[in-house]
């Protein structure tokens, strides 16, 4: 183990290896893991506190070429997206950039515009972080949020019998949503304070991956309705229905919310969601009680694992 | 303007270019351009919490042969003198890890350990970030801490009148203290506490920078007592005490603290200072009301106007 590289082992081993030894205090009520940390500070608050960091890194997340008001966009709406996916609101930000010598000054000013328009949008306060030499262009983001106590929206509440939910369309998200996302915050806020999901992610990574995620930690299985995948008109070019709904398990970016209701309120919550919302809210599965396991079902009727997995950095 | 690069305006500029448009809440009582933002999240709480962010870079704040656990200890040990600037306590931490995919896992355990060391000496719980591929090691660090209300040492607070400390000796860091140095955390809190500093700094950029940030916050001036600068024995090339004096205030990185007590407490002060703490506190000046002039008085009582500055990124 000692000579591996980062790319010998991957993200999501390397997360594992990191949050061994972390150290803790009594006042957090979620440490590493889960789309957010929570804590408790003051046990007499209304609140629990969010606090999530992220990074946008060019040649990673975003392109030389791509415009600076999108990468700032793009920072801010990824840390957003996660403390919805805990049904939080967000309140504070912080902003570090990284940025070689050469970059021109006007490139920065658009990344902090991208920032503040979204921010203001949000309702978002800028209150500080930091600017520094480095080798390519980066904003990393820390967001602090708050959410009503006892009341933010895990990945690990999935019952076997949960119904599986995701809002919007998936795939494609590089021909431009992947930069032009709007974090869903009236509706995370709206399944958190109404008490239907009991266990949320946003989708990042890909449906594939993002689920393997809530299932893991849910302690439980899942089973996905290929067909009813909403797979979004930005996935073009394969015209065949398999291919197409690939992409929507693999491309990520979707920042959508992928989330559990209870099967006795499913009914009443999807009526709920029509009069509230005109995003569109799909079925695509149910919680199964085969922890670890999650089994596509195809238009035919056929059961396969699902083998499908999205984005991990440094593989 | 527009055809600007970043080495050509400098950090500073820079930093005063982004904090012009910046969106805010009723709820941030500091924004952005002390060592801390202070918000305030409930007004019934009995503290205000303090949010920092800073990054450590391979090749500008670390050297590509550093050990990581040095790596780690300085990125959280930064922030933490921030917190520890504003009176602070710290609570939890965030840490945002950039590496090239060729990286062995090893030095990302080492930077981890690092980190967790310190974290657990301070009682700071580390309750998330990210890694992520990019084209040198980084390590950003974002903390919250927790003052009493209303208690914040800003670096406006200083009136002409006041005496200047510093705690510890300055210069020569680069010998090995800009790794290894210990955030000033209880002398900070005591300071707080006790009222006795009313405005306060770290000494990240060297005392000649940081000493005019902390003037120009406060609308003041100030004198400086260049034989009374407690130089490090770290500083061992030049001989010539003129030459050391100019290591102390330019080298920077001593991570010491800088804070105005005023004249009628000061007395007081310094007995209650040696009472409390083995660790030296120098007076090295006095605040003026010759805003934003630094007038240096050396040996033979000669006055100049300081020319020395300290490190500015990008430039």
């Amino acid at each position: 183990m000692k000579n591996k590289c980062l790319q010998d082992i991957g993200e999501l081993a390397l997360i594992q290896r990191i949050c061994r030894k972390l150290p803790q205090r009594p006042d957090v009520v979620v440490g590493p893991g889960d789309d957010c940390a929570v804590v408790r500070p003051d046990k007499d608050s209304a609140y629990d506190w969010l606090l999530k960091s992220d990074p946008v890194i060019e040649g990673i997340h975003v392109f030389p070429k791509t415009p600076g008001r999108l990468i700032g966009h793009k920072a801010l709406g990824r840390v957003l997206s996660d403390l919805v996916a805990m049904g939080g609101e967000p309140m504070w930000a912080l902003v570090d950039i990284v940025a070689p010598s050469g970059t021109p000054a006007a490139r920065v000013d658009q990344v902090m515009q991208g920032i503040s328009a979204l921010a203001r949008k949000f309702q978002v306060a800028v209150v500080g972080g930091d600017v520094s030499a480095g080798l390519g262009l980066e904003v990393h983001i820390f967001v602090v949020g708050r959410v009503e106590k006892g009341k933010a929206i895990l990945r690990s509440g999935a019952k076997p019998g949960d119904n599986l939910f995701v809002t919007g369309s998936l795939g494609g998200s590089l021909a431009g949503k992947h930069l032009r996302f709007m974090p869903r915050l009236k509706e995370g806020r709206w399944l958190c304070r109404q008490g239907w999901a009991r266990a949320m992610i946003d989708l990042s990574d890909g449906l594939a991956t993002d689920l393997r995620h809530l299932i893991h930690q849910s302690r439980v299985g899942a089973q996905l309705f290929l067909n009813a995948i909403p797979v979004s008109p930005a996935v073009k070019r394969p015209k065949n229905l398999t291919d197409r709904i690939r992409h929507a398990l693999s491309d990520g970016e979707d920042y959508e919310l992928l989330f559990a209701v209870s099967a006795v309120k499913t009914q009443s919550f999807q009526k709920a969601w029509q009069r509230s919302f005109s995003l569109s809210c799909t079925r695509i599965g149910t919680v199964t009680k085969r922890q670890g396991v999650i089994e596509t079902v195809d238009g035919r009727g056929e059961r396969k694992p699902l083998k499908e997995s999205g984005y991990e950095h440094f593989k």
